[in-house]
């Protein structure tokens, strides 16, 4: 399958992709729902009245809305004809839209040209725990290795709640926040800027499907219908602030001051090619979290930053989705199972992804063994993030000449207010 | 000052008060503002018009939304007149409203005639941890009376984020939760009903004013500008799901399952007459924290006990706001000193409360002292709650004559889902 408009070799949004967004032109600034493509972004408000199938017929208006809540809010069978939809418009084989000059013309904007917003409004942010080897390497380097992992944590896919206010968009700059620290050697806390500013690689997904009410547990059987679509994630972390508080009721202002997410949701449909296996469990979980079929994804995901005045990003870690234990079947059926509704739009992210190689750990804190050693980045070199530094993580599944990607999760690092 | 309606002795809802809340009645289902006075309520929806002074003139349409929050993003100039323009319409020595009873006849609505509705869209919800004594005191049970308080505590007021989708209102039934516990005696977890279900005692502040900037602090003297008022609060807990899950990232699925909260707003300006000295605080706190002025509130609150086929709620404590260690300037100036953003809407809670005496425990964990001994409950006795309990919290403030009350914060436990 391929399209009439052009994809670049190593595109991240082939006709095999067809990620979500919301985005606004120069000069029409209204947020728009758009599809990438190529280089390009099919703008949905332009060609809603082609969804015309029995889902999405009498849903068309959802497609003019500023944030993709309510086309999310549809049943799971509605996403899934949207795609059948848009592959079918955007294919070399047929000609309504290919043929359609003057529509052709409303439909398509560059992306070059394009400015992208949070493609959804996020009701609340939950952040999950569930890499082993990160989990492993915070336990070992804070408790040592004996008592690394807490004993609920092959139980439980641990998270906590995040703060939804403040998750910004790709290209979103970030205020080096201020705060409350206490140095071991000192007995009283100091105010000023972070000193330890660090990333997290993460991935995300957006929940979907009807919002459940209060007292509903979704079962793991029914989490599928629930789960739309990723993006990639850096959950910023001030670690000095974060562990002068942290303790008894866990990180509350060394992450609240940002977190941003790529601009582009890849659905899930569009990344069932590259399921694998589900990690070895032990101990078997407890029946409402287990699940036979195979819900772990091979996503290669890389971190890479660009210090100021360097020509690019330097890579400084690689990994794959497919390390991580807890499957987001398995956290969704968890966050739910006490009750706890969910909505179109809430956010769920999988916490930091680390892989089992010391080149494979997403964060600085891991990656400079919380700043005992330097992290090479191109000419330069990094124990935590400096101001002015970009961090830029990207990531893609690729399989039988067959590309999905994310594009890129990207913030750049100002100083602290005065 | 009184009011042309009736407001029978001991009520919460004098014309001193007149809190915000959102209603719906049985003929007209659709939601409105609506201020409470005695046993009515006053309907915005019906008398915006009447807002004419120069910070509401242009704003009237916020009164006739479904939630309160257009009305708390305006600067606090705003709220002010809005009162002074309320106290002066219900006044007997004012005619505007109190002779013309066609526009009375539309604007008010019989209290018990009334469906209440969240006031607000709660975009995040956090949960403090700001009394001394509750702070102590499970300390205490958790880590023995040396190591109560952690080494943080008199230096940050410390925080967790809540979940904000399963803040409801007053009435709402609770269900039961389910999860995941294990026994100190057993090796392995096991699923099912919690059985160790208790209350918080809390009061919450609802953020007003204009939404800051992700990055924009709000120093401590700018703070009043964004605490637009308070309701009574129950976070519901499930001590034993707590207890597994909430290290190393704080409480999860042991709190939202669901949190009550009381519906009407009482404004700040309503309680000022009720201020006291601040607690004294050792050591000073750092200088974002620091105010000379007093913001604490001698608000007097209760929590009473119903079970099934009794006759009413047995009160089972009594405490006071104003035992509270750390202010609401001080949670909110801390909130954001890292640059987080807030909303009007938001929602700030106290953190259990607890008073110094063993009568004044916020919670069934600290009466039962850990379920080590009975709390007497009328004719029945409890260490936590039982199926179909009912849990009521009330609270109000009195001097020379004047009570300011918040009604109800009332939820019935039901028994967990098969």
């Amino acid at each position: 399958m391929s399209s009439f408009i052009e994809v670049p070799a190593g595109s991240d949004f082939s006709i095999h992709n067809l990620p979500y967004g919301v985005f606004s032109t120069k000069n029409n600034p209204k947020k728009r729902i758009g599809v990438a493509i190529g280089e390009q972004i099919l703008d949905l408000s332009v060609t809603k009245h082609l969804f015309t199938g029995p889902e999405l017929k009498s849903h068309q208006d959802v497609f003019t809305e500023e944030t993709l809540n309510s086309f999310m809010a549809l049943p799971r069978a509605a996403w899934v004809e949207a795609r059948q939809i848009l592959q079918n418009l955007l294919s070399t084989e047929t000609t309504t839209l290919q043929n359609d000059s003057n529509l052709r013309s409303q439909a398509f904007v560059k992306q070059s040209e394009a400015q992208m917003h949070l493609p959804a409004k996020i009701g609340d942010y939950t952040d999950f725990y569930s890499s082993y080897y990160h989990a492993f390497n915070v336990g070992t380097l804070f408790r040592g290795k004996d008592n690394a992992l807490c004993e609920n944590w092959r139980h439980i896919p641990i998270a906590y709640h995040g703060r939804a206010s403040s998750v910004v968009v790709s290209g979103t700059d970030i205020i080096r926040p201020k705060g409350q620290t206490k140095a071991d050697t000192e007995s009283t806390p100091t105010y000023g800027p972070s000193k330890l500013l660090d990333y997290e690689l993460e991935m995300a997904f957006f929940v979907g499907g009807p919002p459940t009410k209060l007292g509903e547990q979704i079962p793991i059987d029914k989490t599928e219908d629930h789960i739309f679509g990723m993006v990639i994630m850096n959950d910023w972390s001030a670690r000095d602030i974060q562990k002068w508080e942290y303790i008894p009721l866990g990180p509350f202002l060394g992450k609240s001051f940002g977190t941003t997410i790529s601009p582009w949701i890849v659905t899930m449909e569009a990344l069932k090619p590259f399921l694998v296996e589900n990690p070895k469990q032990d101990p078997q979980p407890l029946e409402y979290l287990r699940h036979n079929d195979k819900y772990s994804f091979d996503i290669n995901l890389q971190v890479a930053i660009q210090p100021k005045n360097s020509s690019g990003p330097s890579p400084v870690s690689k990994t794959s989705l497919r390390h991580h234990y807890w499957t987001l079947k398995q956290q969704l059926a968890h966050h739910t199972v006490n009750g706890c509704n969910v909505n179109p739009g809430d956010l769920l992210a999988s916490g930091t992804i680390s892989g089992p190689e010391d080149t494979e750990y997403g964060s600085m804190l891991e990656l400079s063994w919380r700043g005992s050693k330097w992290i090479p980045v191109g000419e330069e070199q990094r124990k935590f993030l400096q101001d002015e530094d970009q961090v830029v993580m990207t990531g893609y599944c690729e399989k039988d000449g067959v590309r999905v990607g994310f594009g890129e999760c990207r913030g750049k690092v100002l100083p602290a207010l005065k």
